[in-house]
């Protein structure tokens, strides 16, 4: 792939006497979000990776399937180390539950960047994945892994043997996300999300529809028939509203023209009508601590947080039609994957929760 | 501009002694609208076109501004010849109702592409557009150009004096094809409106927030506080209902990166339960007569219809929420503007109401 | 695929009295190529599809493979009738080779899209294209398809019982119609030819590397160790110059992101010093009577062109370096494609060579 | 701008006892070049941003301009504090020149992201730019700060009262890295070199030809009549041969629908035949301590470089035409502006030269 590489970097992690080093894994690493954790874990301080796994890669330099990522001089290896601290998956939805038992056993930290321990319900999973879950046990323990709203369960389960995170999907990051605070303060009577997302979601493999001459000047929605991540958001809602019965949420993705981002457009039917002052106060006071939210004044692009693993929320009370109106946006990749996976796994492992999270977003 | 043009073309239009030709003039010919009338009426069988003007470029070659059209060999006039059969009007709002008493006087059919003629309550002029309308008496007379909806008003005022088209907005358009069906049921309890259009429907002029550093991967809603086209749907779909009165449309547009092409999402509450078949009867039957309209049975894309006169529309009845969905796409420039501009023209001079817009669209 | 079809379009084509209507079919009418062909042979006067065909999707409708022309009606059938008067071909190379006796046999007249018949040494199809050529005898006979150089040779096919077009590569036509006067007044002294070009010119086949996420902000070189159209390049180079021998020519092509359109820019070291005015007027005459070609004074855009058989050229003397740089734009799936291919056919059966390929370029 | 800002981060900056901290301003940080430096020197370990300006910006948050940035909380100044140490100039050509007296009385070190001090011969001001250089005397002691070819000088002028770095512009630093081995080998007989660009390049200020409907979809090339970069190609590359005559350099741009990145392929006559072997330990010798070079085995994409300070080259012997071709990538924003800007600066104040441009590429 290369000649000759970049001259070798002295090291760019923290020195090891100051910062104990924590030796992590990743599997299925060649693919869009495998590619955006070793993006981010090779440069995280407190962070050694020391092994990429892919299924039929055995031996390939991760410049084949990550060009941009060549200079890392990493090789695709057929298992991963006996002594890693923790394990990145980023897998096809029921691989990870497949393999849980023997991650379990060696006491290895897992953070899930798959659905197969997001669902609190058993029943949710032939339903909307088509499996029967083999560890339903396990569901129980797994933490949702949003560091906004789960953060007290991160902190509890990181002295425990068993200790996986269910990092969210990357829709459902975004809808729940803008509807927190009018969800935990009992606001929401009825809500369409109506999101856009670019191209890198929907993964890495080869499709006709995902084509650079089928996407380009052209939108479409898809999932009408109801998208997985519906279940998620109305778990998430429902915990936050502290009753599990609710409007079932009307949620539609679309496929837009470019390859990063999401937006979710929450068009809410409020309890009581909702004042913008008020809006303000609760979503300012919700997020008051959070280091990757901002609430923001006017509605943000998606290009406002490329690369970044910020999530940006704008609300608007509308008078005229007496809705609530909540735009969220994050970087699908990033805070919808695997910038999120490593601010749980920063929480699971006590440091610094922007640990190697600390990039500005990219643009123009 | 051009050093040698093409050869010169032999004239492609029908022949005069079979097919008498409508001299026209079109007003405003250097923004987007303009160069896609110049585009379709160049080749309209039964059009001669006599006169291009834009404030500010007289004798200027088209070439100038529309470098795709410069075969035409069209120069822009200070002034359109008196002796026209009709005007079409791609003016900023209120430059028509300005300027419509001299066209009124010369008895000259008017196409106007813009807001000015589209509303019925005067009021609504100041309210949306920050203008008192000069003639508000007009707005009776005028005929709001959505041939599907209002045929047979413009059949009736084509022998008038006064022919006053009023080329609806591409929002409007796509929103109200969309619901049409539902909305002359009584079906619609309340609606969302969520839109996406390409950038060409911001116009020509050079913006900041225009430029394609800015638009490219990225994706934002805008018009949070009330977009113009509001005014338009909610009166179309009242005329359709049969009331004035109904729920306020929640609309929001977002702008996305592409450059033609507008895809409505409407999550349609509906008054009673609406099961498939009978929402496929709804539209098949609304919609049977139609040329271009059509019924599909998947989401579809922008891309199906772009440079085409086309409107798709796809319905869903939501089991799980117990929503309608219904989704519309067309070439914000096409059937959003110019093309459905010429298709009214086309009934107003009793020529087939196809004619010249038989292009099929262009993918990918 | 369409639940209600838009309303049967009255026929749009001319008078069977007046214009005989020529029988056409299609093979390998689901790729980009084919999608073309029907969309301009659907609206050509002359021209009755009477069948498509695709390896593998036989009684597919065309909505299927190119929802964008689903208002035709056409579905894919096993085998063309066997009464037509042409078929075009949109073959992978070597396909077309095999199955050109039966063809013939059945005096049909046919239009190659692919390369199997472009190549006058047979030696050069094992070279570039890796396959004995299998009729070598016919490569004298057919004609390569670009009316501006051959158009004498189509017409002296014309009632020939073996009538073969084989339609130029689209990187082929853009740079041999951008040197072809410096070809011919014997100018070129060494030249190279750097091309740009949208995705849809690799095809439709999914590919990793074609994938919107891939393509989007990004450009690559591809193709240094030889592309095949350069075969093309130097032979139509030799037979304009009077000498098969010459220098070999620098051809690299570039994928940008886009979906349609060329563009070649071709830097030549002429033998003798050229200025602009002699430049010019090589130009303008030598293409004074095409009606497909403008040579401009400024630097073409693609979008210039884009939906339209139009194909501009502009050239410039470079006083500072000597040089001259010639630049030419076309749409790849019409002018390079499709559309060339039709304008072909048109003279081959003595119709006017613009017939059906009169649209204008589709901007912005 | 943003109703809650994320919480506030604690400092990313390194310890201030163990790593003394450089105090920067910036000018013109307002648009694409200086957005780019805040986003780096924000993260940067040694360095305080203690100063923005932007003319007729006074007082407005960063967060106007650049939304992206809008969590380093800064404001745009009138005038950036007297105890700075370095200041980079993000400016309209002439702009520097006109204020370097002042910004030398106070021997703060400069560097000038613009021409005004790249080239060395001052009659080359008034023939390339249009103005007499007010301060030609400058030119000799001012570095062009290329690092990979000026380290040395960058370390001269370090203790020097006079520091000014002249950072290259984005086109010559792609052109020349690209060249340099084969340039100091003596091996450039005559060279074309055609480059691509995204948008960015052309800066912020909304042109019509820059809008989002313009560029998508179609590529053009400009600046035929010679574009002001070459002369600083054609002095480097002289001075990399030893010798200031040379064959005038080819250079052509052209604009394509991406919003980062340049790509320029450089088509070279040798002075002699030059193998692949050869070819590649000329690269790899040359390069070998360079952190941010890498020399590639297949022709490289932009995006393989977005967002990072890298650069990378290709070269391949094409036995058939006896030439060599040398393409290089880089982020025209970062290795072609505002990180090789860092870059200098990191050399000039003796820190490692990639201090705070260690991010990753960001793909996809």
């Amino acid at each position: 792939m290369t000649i000759s590489e970049a001259a070798a970097p002295d090291s760019s992690t923290a020195d090891a006497t100051v910062s104990p080093e924590l030796r992590v894994a990743i599997m299925g690493a060649t693919g869009y979000g495998g590619g955006e954790l070793v993006r981010l874990l090779a440069r995280h301080p407190s962070v050694r990776v020391v092994g990429l796994a892919a299924r039929g890669r055995d031996d390939q330099p991760v410049a084949v399937s990550h060009p941009h990522l060549s200079t890392t001089l990493h090789t695709i290896v057929a298992d991963i180390p006996d002594d890693v601290d923790a394990v990145f998956l980023a897998l096809p939805h029921g691989a990870a539950a497949q393999m849980i038992g023997e991650l379990i056993e060696r006491k290895v930290a897992v953070v899930d960047l798959g659905p197969d321990f997001r669902l609190k319900n058993a029943a949710d999973y032939p339903r909307w994945y088509g499996f029967d879950h083999p560890r339903p046990e396990l569901l129980a323990t797994s933490v949702y892994g949003l560091p906004e709203l789960h953060r007290r369960e991160l902190h509890a389960i990181a002295e425990s043997d068993v200790r996986i995170v269910a990092s969210p999907g990357c829709y459902s990051t975004t809808a729940v996300l803008s509807l927190a605070p009018l969800a935990r303060a009992g606001l929401i009577d009825d809500v369409v999300v109506d999101a856009k997302s670019g191209v890198s979601g929907a993964g890495r493999d080869p499709k006709p529809e995902m084509m650079f001459g089928e996407v380009n000047e052209s939108v479409k929605a898809y999932g009408v028939a109801g998208h997985r991540h519906v279940a998620e958001i109305e778990q998430e809602l429902g915990l936050l509203r502290g009753s599990a019965a609710g409007a079932p949420v009307d949620f539609l993705p679309h496929l837009i023209p470019m390859t990063r981002g999401i937006l979710a457009a929450c068009h809410v039917r409020t309890a009581r009508p909702v004042g913008q002052a008020e809006l303000d106060d609760l979503y300012v006071e919700f997020y008051a601590d959070e280091r990757f939210v901002s609430v923001v004044d006017a509605p943000p692009a998606t290009k406002h947080v490329t690369g970044s693993n910020e999530f940006r929320v704008f609300v608007h009370s509308d008078e005229r039609t007496g809705r609530v109106l909540a735009i969220g946006v994050l970087d699908n990749l990033v805070k919808g994957a695997a910038g999120q996976a490593v601010q749980a796994f920063n929480v699971l492992f006590g440091l610094p929760e922007h640990t190697g999270l600390e990039q500005l977003p990219l643009a123009p």
